[in-house]
């Protein structure tokens, strides 16, 4: 496909490994991954780069937690930015801000492990062995907290790679290929799917419908997917979308879009935005195929509400067990939780909150015993929430919610509050 | 196509102009130009940021030379590092390299105008009019040696944007759509195509190729291309390849493949890196469909030297007016130029030469009397120069001169210099 | 591509040509082409086929006039059906109809020359080779009646060959690939495109557009293409559209969408039904990207009016030299050819306006010195016409002038008919 | 994607229903299939005969077994051809062959029912339902042998809509949309696939290939397909193939191509050609990819050993009783049952053996006790065949077996015959 990838096969192929050059890269016996490292940064040709970071990701691919540890403690302080030059340039810039000064300072800024993964990327599947790798690193941020000067480099240069102007929105159906399919079954996070059969049966009825979104930097790989139910009303259970047995509606017929589910593919991508207007593209796409549809809505988790509800409602959280408890008891908890809890950034508590308000949603309806599965029960105490997207008024409410944290919110919601 | 591409029209279309968050935006009356770049800097929301992105972008291009200029310096001081935040924080870093620390340095270390560039980026052809704005700015920096703060900037995210990993070749002939072909046309820098018709001559024949490279950062734009012709041998003029009378060839029983015109299509992308290999892929390709092809060779021009011999040996340059000259008097100057004249950093004066012996070449061949084109007289006294791909030599090339600047050259050549 | 295709270059590189297969059909020398096509009739085996089916293009490529007449009659003869056969297996099938009788009778009533078409078009481009070869004999039919046996079995299997089910319709536009684009300027039949700029006014401004319609049987070939201006009114004169000048409209603005030229791209399709509704399809798609669309009308030829005119009304004719006519004067006569002048089967005599009638137009409006170019004067005297389709009666008006050749026509032009 | 498609959601949509069309065409109350054919056959308007191919394929759906009988019969007799009209028209062709009377006499001479297939071939989907109404006909035609009229027109229909010439070759693989997948496992005829888990074992692995056959009369459905197993070696039982705990090869080292399955999708299809270069086509796409391949065989079921052996040599069959059978006394019955046991035309017994003599195979090697499934067992007593195509022989082979009927036989297989 692209350039680089077709290299590597040629470089394979080729006789030159017993070259003066081919025996320099692939010598003898097993190298160390940071010995690798060096070798790439200190070479100057394309080939060389390109053959060392195949086997630098190989050489990672065999580190055991041990050694994977030092590795990334490695990135953290050898490929660390040096700081004295930075200083000493950062003087001569405030002296006289001259280009060549410019350039110089804006090299030395830069840690060392910032080319080392542009070097990686070069690989094929580069970036895609990259986010797995800052999987791993994320994994090792907590007990490790200095690690994290790495990640931010990872992160850096994810939000550069995947340049939001690429991303690209996609149908997926049964026509679509079978090894993105399997993706899907793979990634769904919310509501999990067990076989290729119930796969079929969220896709191929005409009142059901999933959108992903791609970027050329990890292409065949989804970054996210809506999965979407048309129905006649918003609803107040999950089961009413799941359910195997429910009868199918005609899409023209249909009033109302269910988002029911949306996952995020890859953790190694945390942080990274694709922007916050995710499901306000769906919900254009699905208006101009059926024009009749009124209302976009969700019936989303509540992923934190229990979480919260034991840290500071210990007696509350006692008292309800479980997704059968009473909704006169439960929703007024719940109007706090999405209302008045809030993180430091003034931002409500719940990530799936955070997540449809800052893509211009407003919170339309708690429902009690919503989600009744292990997961329902034991994450939320059986609580879903619906979240509309009023297409009018989802850029102002973006724009609001970005600047003041301002939570749109229907009367409904808002009554439940303890007065 | 893309995502943020689709929302603009919803923009235009919806009727929100009226609502607050549209009064603000589009505003009564004009804005400056940095006014609306402030106002971008400032906002949180990502639908502000792309209506002004727009805006920004309309507001440069109504802009007069003056105008320009001025724009061009506020963003080398306006909108520069703050270096005095950047000392201290450095300071701080030094004193104690936390992760929080790191992360202020580095963003402290980045002048505010890269993300004003990113925001601008994500508005519909972002990118290509960033790219345009980099020419003009080119044009200034000349001038205006300051300037070159802020294109260190653009070439520091192009470098990014244009990730080399997603380059992407593709044959281009007469089943390529019109507005790509119309581009072949305007983008011709060294053999001039005239009509529609000379470009079918060079791409119909089944003796004739073009490839091009694309980038998705630009889709429907190539950023290099390179036309072939299909011989039965090297050849010493450029007229053997472009005479409108020559008789085409049965390429299966073609036995060399001569790229006789290297084309960079956008100026604004001077610097940026599309790789090393460029040729040596489409010798690949060519080779796959063509099995017999034996030699991969060019009819390159010497754009420099005429301008090297005129500063370095007057009378000669004087003495040899035109491409008629004698080639007896003229190749041991051209094997000057090419071995011995140097740049400050230790390369071939000559810009094509650096460009092949980057891409793995060999110096083969020096023909007078083989451009008689007013250009090629004016800029070379008629000289062209054929560079040998050798496939199984490429990398070694490549490596040994991004080391060394070592040249590869056939001894024929080396003969040519005075001993 | 298809399968069969790819096996002609296998036979080419393969040795086999000297095998005594290879010699059979390759012969020793020249052949003319009824042997080959009766060793082709004779032969069992595919291979054989396929090449014997190349050699008799190439043998009919070489014909001169007089031996393709010949070729053609010993088409309409020698490969006739056997109709003493036929009359004998038919006394059998009236005796008693079995299965093996009837399958033996649709063999005999088949003459022998559509198996031979048959194996024709399974060569590379073999359907493109019978079409024109159909050219070659629409020619010679008028002179030689009795060869209309023959065409009649060219438009049998070319009716199967290019089922209608498989016709689709594609944008054609600037970004379309050039090798089409050149057969749009080669085919157009109405108002000719003289060079790839005028090409370029008729398809990239954002109120011009163009559909063709493309059939697998012929890919890359355009059977019928419809060019389309998008504008305020129904226009009167052809210059309307066509001016170099006029100002490009806001197409989401334009309430009127003018086919103004419709061409026919092979003649060796005459009689081959593409159906009666590729004009209601063209407006189906222009009225789902810009619904502001109001009417969907023409500007249309009248190429048989003069004719007509001369043959019935010759000193009507003598007094109406040009396109400068009073239209008091021309118009009555106009409305007169288009209403009462019928062919002997009862449908009106212009051609164009079959078309469109079958296609459901509406007669709207007839326009005197609307095209003045010399083609123009010289078949209709500057008349041109506006033919509508209302996408609501367009079933109805097709099914209505079908069964009983009804024309709906405007009270405008029914006032136009002397009383 | 098709024009005619299209047309028919307008149908629904438009108001038209309640014109005096629609009414006639939607009428009141049911109506019956064969009234439905008669009103189809005397109209006259594309729209209406639209409308009634849909009507009418839904009316067949609802047919219960008895009514399909008669509706069949009535295909038979009612639109069966006029032999009365088309002998008089034979006669006066005879008499003097006018284009006029050649043109009638050819209406004359074809069945009624063609037209009514044409028509109901041009609703949406309209080939797919002719092939399954084609297939309940060729249940019928066991017990009700002169139905067999209307299967002649069938299958003369279509195989004039599957026209060889556009039949493609595609590869499927894990990336292959997964409703063309499914359609792989639903026709599997020769081993059957259990699970979307066992599909990708036969095609996700670097040394296992499939490769189907498409035609645009029936996108999206495969009409034939092979299973392809890379090896270094001739196997001698399919479990070396489908075994789960087999090691992959690296397909660069793999010398043998082995066609372990081949399955035809439709048996409505039966009888129609799509020409004898199928496995030659597969065959030259994996030389091209794996040029180091130098074998292509078959290991093949002999799906009409014991049929036959239980007919001819019923002691033999009784003392043969499974695939645990001696080789020594299966092979030579084996032998003579490819060798002597002819169909009345000449060609071998074995349909399987037909199908790869005809498409150039050479008969290498019978073996014993290689398929040991119940399958195997019963038809074949586990007897499998291997078929090797030499790509060089292959032109050759199949004209000597079209025109002879000539079996190329290994050495080996033809010693198995008594002396």
């Amino acid at each position: 496909m692209s350039l680089l990838q077709d290299l590597i096969p040629n470089l394979r192929q080729s006789g030159w490994r017993t070259s003066a050059l081919g025996r320099r890269l692939f010598g003898p016996g097993e190298r160390d991954i940071l010995e690798l490292c060096r070798m790439m940064m200190d070479s100057d040709g394309e080939y060389s780069s390109l053959v060392l970071a195949e086997r630098i990701f190989d050489a990672y691919g065999e580190l055991d937690d041990e050694k994977r540890l030092a590795f990334f403690h490695a990135l953290n302080d050898e490929f660390d930015l040096d700081i004295e030059g930075l200083q000493s340039l950062a003087g001569e810039y405030a002296n006289e801000p001259t280009p060549d000064r410019f350039r110089a300072l804006g090299a030395a800024a830069e840690p060392r492990r910032q080319e080392l993964f542009r070097r990686l990327n070069l690989a094929p599947g580069g970036t895609r062995r990259l986010v797995r790798m800052r999987e791993d690193l994320l994994e090792l941020v907590r007990a490790h907290p200095m690690l994290r000067r790495v990640d931010i480099d990872f992160r850096h240069l994810f939000a550069s790679w995947f340049n939001r102007g690429f991303l690209v929105m996609q149908p997926v159906d049964w026509t679509t290929p079978a090894h993105i399919l399997e993706k899907i079954i793979a990634y769904e996070a919310v509501h999990e799917i067990r076989s290729w059969e119930e796969l079929r049966r969220r896709l191929e009825p005409s009142d059901r419908y999933c959108f992903a979104f791609f970027h050329p930097a990890m292409e065949d790989e989804p970054l996210v997917f809506v999965e979407v139910a048309l129905t006649d009303h918003m609803p107040a259970r999950i089961d009413e979308i799941l359910d195997r047995e429910r009868e199918e509606l005609d899409p023209d017929e249909a009033s109302c879009a269910v988002f029911y589910s949306i996952s995020n593919c890859h953790r190694g991508l945390a942080g990274v935005s694709f922007g916050n207007f995710l499901i306000k593209q769906v919900a254009t796409r699905l208006k101009q195929s059926f024009p009749e549809l009124r209302s976009f809505v969700t019936i989303s988790p509540a992923p934190g509400f229990r979480r919260w509800l034991s840290s500071t409602e210990e007696d509350a959280a006692r008292a309800l067990p479980d997704g059968n408890t009473d909704a006169d008891d439960l929703l007024p908890l719940a109007a706090r939780y999405y209302l008045e809890a809030k993180s430091p950034s003034g931002e409500p508590l719940d990530p799936v909150a955070r997540f449809h308000l800052r893509n211009g949603a407003e919170l339309a309806r708690l429902n009690a015993g919503a989600d009744l599965s292990d997961k329902g029960r034991e994450q939320s105490l059986g609580l879903m929430v619906n979240y509309v997207y009023d297409l009018a008024r989802v850029e102002e409410n973006h724009e609001n919610y970005m600047k003041h944290h301002k939570v749109v919110c229907s009367s409904a919601v808002r009554k439940l509050l303890p007065t």
